[in-house]
């Protein structure tokens, strides 16, 4: 019999402020990191995964998936991996811990560290990619994996039964899809705010030439610098272009609605995080005085409760799962369902250290096996710090590549944990090399 | 010039499950706990502060608030002292730490714990308690705490100056006032779960001859099981006596309006988080269909942002502030200030590890300085732990009697430190002792 034998959990830091990579208003100076855990067995192997941050507080965010482990230490790995639904809510609905919570922050974030690398583990065993396993599962399987509590006012299991057997024909042909033509992707690689306006019109053709067919560009800072780089987008991409824009939780509600209808003749996408990711009514408010311009959120929406208000609300057109802020792939489930429920699409929020290969399965599962669609739908792509994983993204023509090795996509090289842990690594003792 | 020299953090845990104190239908077992701060400076003296938990993960808390460190370290305490709105600012904008929360959870709980801590060392200083430092602010200073983002559609700082400048005449009368006959209270001691029948009828009999005109029971866990014991209740304290009843978050939309209505007959004078926290929607859809059954929540809803949204929605009739919750005191002056605006009664929090002793002081300055009533308001008392504390509550005929002693109440016996010390004290290390 196989235990569990360890939670090796490492603080993993890039500093990505030196070159103003991932700036936008609010977050000027990102060092991306990652809480990396290693979930071991007694039989060898193990289960990866890791909680993005950026960069001060990584420590606090690894201590927390620490405080997990008399969950799963010296348990049967068989009986916790033909459970997982179990496994998941025993950390939830512990009640010490819970405090720390509800639901929220650096608990929840640390408990979906522990449900992914579960599943990686699972992943790893079966010899198949996440997306593949999940898109496999029985509906009952799936529903035994979602916490319904809070959720049945909007959503029940009985619906949510309903969404998934309306999904299980056709979910052949929609893998046969899925590993022919991928999954569709917009970039964000060009628009970040510390970037030249020179560098930001040579990104935005390269974005172009490399088949994606709608960017984003960050907004918020000031509304000025805002209109002439959307000036300069407008230039190199066209009039009918699809250009997304992120102000990053930057404003008010009227704020908001006053920027956005400076911007508007620049036609946006839609606008994302226009305000806090806790207002729910905020955003209805925005989204009803900034119409017809699209209002996206997710990235920092704590959990399904959240998710489940801003839908009840009419609050967002566009809802952004995150591969590593709420608790785990269950939890993203349980919020893939209820956007089917209420017909609104989900397109994911990546980019950062590793949300690119771990969110790509859950928008393929999403479309094989719950919404069963691509309709209006794209996963957001940064061009950053792949080359730090196993399996590394892989984008052909504008599309996300569906993974085929194992796993939930999180596995780093062994290097590269060397080499970034903080603060003991070559790259935080020598900042100079 | 003096100067800041250690965040000092102690994990100190009390182990309460022993005798199922604080038992309720989401806390089974709790160790009531404390991330327990003294902020020392280079003249020798010392602010004292703490985050209450419930036992595990009190490790992860204190680590939260240690990171906070560099925003204080070597900076100079008069600086600092003068602009106490925009030390806390900056901790809550440090970009890098903001993506735990945002604003919510342990990375919010910590600059709580530091904002409050300063806030003792100014009380130290001044050789005053903080409900009356707070109070004898002008206008112009109380505003300048307050982070103001993310609630103007709801109250303005200009609002927020009209509601403190009404209270300016007659603070005097309203100081004298509290310093006579104290600010009321209610106690939930007799209601916890894992207390039997008996212990609850002369509890129940115990808060009464003390003056309690309230009490509150904890229900949610069984319905045949709250009818019982609320009998019981009726029995010892008669029909017309107000009790509040409390479900720790234990239902749906549909199963708190089905639970309710099965108490109904008994006459519960509100409901207490009759489901998740976060669920705004949820709790003014309860509140719609409970009528005249009041709603109150608060202890744990994490900022000021999910207060603003439970008063726009209707959601509640009772607003309850946490000390330690949300981001100090700065941010429950948001909270009263944003109470104040929609005419809701505050009934504060309390009970746990030093919540009675600190929140007491900000219900004082809301009746001075804020709201000026105590019209429909009490705070909750718990007669627990008290003795660990250097200036513990007093309450007199079911009131707290305003306290003297300087500081904001937090500040705990050395010798309870070195007691109760998680693992290493005595207390941990012998536990049969």
């Amino acid at each position: 019999m196989a235990t569990f034998t360890a939670l090796d959990v490492s603080d993993v830091r890039f500093p990505t402020s030196q070159s103003l990579d991932g700036s936008d208003a609010m977050n000027k100076d990102p060092d991306y990191s990652a809480a990396y855990l290693e979930l071991r067995t007694s039989d060898g192997r193990s289960g990866a995964s890791l909680v993005f941050t950026i960069g001060r507080g990584n420590d606090v965010q690894a201590e927390a998936i620490r405080v997990l482990a008399p969950h799963l230490l010296c348990r049967d790995v068989d009986e916790v991996l033909d459970d997982l639904g179990a496994a998941g809510a025993a950390m939830t609905e512990d009640s010490q811990l819970r405090w720390l919570g509800p639901e929220k922050g650096v608990m929840q974030m640390a408990i979906g560290a522990v449900v992914n690398a579960l599943w990686d583990l699972r992943c790893q065993r079966e010899g198949k990619p996440l997306w593949r396993v999940l898109a496999e599962l029985d509906p009952e399987e799936l529903l035994d994996l979602v916490d319904f509590r809070y959720l049945e006012d909007a959503l029940t299991r009985e619906e949510a039964r309903e969404i998934l057997e309306a999904a299980v024909p056709g979910r052949a042909e929609r893998i046969a899809r899925l590993e022919a033509t991928g999954y569709p992707a917009y970039t964000t690689t060009p628009g970040w705010l510390g970037y030249s306006d020179e560098k930001l019109e040579r990104l935005l053709g390269e974005a172009r030439d490399q088949g994606f067919d709608m960017v984003k560009l960050k907004v918020g800072e000031d509304i000025e610098d805002d209109l002439r780089r959307f000036a300069i987008a407008r230039r190199v991409l066209g009039e009918d272009f699809p250009i997304a824009t992120d102000a990053n939780q930057r404003w008010g509600v009227d704020e908001a609605v006053a920027a956005i209808d400076a911007l508007r003749p620049a036609d946006p996408y839609w606008i994302e995080e226009p305000t806090s990711p806790d207002d729910v009514l905020g955003h209805a408010a925005i989204r009803r005085r900034i119409a017809p311009v699209r209002v996206a959120t997710g990235e920092h929406v704590h959990n399904r409760i959240m998710f489940k208000q801003l839908l009840q609300a009419d609050a967002v057109d566009v809802v952004q799962i995150d591969a590593t802020r709420v608790g785990g792939i269950h939890e993203n489930l349980a919020i893939l369902l209820l956007a089917a429920k209420f017909g609104t699409p989900v397109c994911p929020h990546a980019g950062g250290v590793g949300l690119c290969e771990m969110v790509q399965h859950l928008a393929m599962a999403d479309f094989v096996a719950i919404s069963g669609t691509m309709e209006g739908r794209r996963i957001e792509y940064v061009d950053h710090l792949h080359e730090h994983f196993v399996e590394p993204v892989r984008i052909s023509g504008g599309a996300y590549v569906a993974p085929r090795g194992p796993g939930i996509g999180a596995r780093m090289h062994p290097d590269t944990i060397a080499q970034y842990r903080f603060p003991d690594g070559p790259v935080w003792k020598e900042p100079a090399a």
